[in-house]
């Protein structure tokens, strides 16, 4: 259906540009296309973040802990998208932290809600396997 | 809409059935409305399992290193609904391993397609904050 190609351009072009501000440190980027109530599941600490001002705090972690911002890449990703709901499953890499130096290699749950017309982020799930 | 909040009843079962049947340690119960190209990226090692038969391996090392599954638990879940996309958002509570005894929580996040008039789940997303 050429609504739903449509949609599944529009979503991974979202979050093409949310990696794109990654790289450049924009948290206004970062923060464009998210919900006020965004529930974050992230890689380090803690068990959940909800809402944008949590969700923004673990950026300002990120940037202080991780290397070099430029290396947040997507590795793979695959979006379904409908009408209204999407998500997206991405493998992702970012550079490690100064005491886990090199490359981070990380799995990347995005879903989306689309309201007034246009898609908006309202969960993301970022991991690694646990040891 | 009438139509979303039967979406979002019915994958709401769907979900609370896997859980039922992963406290039954019931293999079929647990693979009934999965998709033959799942994504499952989950808490341990390896990094994703690809398939049907890759998701199910990783029910038997749960059932071989996870304590007493029926303390597997939903709590708390959101369900996104659209007409043939949706997702879940939950925080879920199993035993820990002999290793690390207790209950451990972890973050879930499911992604589901419509495909002839059934939810099937195409993604699953289980992990813990790293270290």
């Amino acid at each position: 259906m050429a609504g739903n190609e449509d949609n599944t351009a529009r979503v991974k072009k979202i979050i093409e540009d949310w990696v794109a501000a990654v790289r450049r440190r924009d948290i206004n980027g970062i923060l464009k296309h998210h919900a006020s109530d965004i529930v974050m599941f992230d890689v380090p600490p803690p068990f959940q973040s909800l809402g944008l001002a949590e969700y923004q705090k673990t950026w300002e972690l990120f940037f202080n802990c991780a290397g070099d911002p430029s290396a947040f890449s997507i590795q793979h990703v695959k979006v379904v998208a409908g009408d209204d709901v999407a998500f997206a499953v991405a493998t992702m890499r970012c550079a490690g932290t100064k005491g886990s130096p090199g490359l981070l290699d990380f799995r990347l749950t995005v879903g989306l809600e689309k309201t007034k017309g246009e898609w908006t982020i309202v969960h993301e799930h970022h991991s690694v396997p646990a040891e």
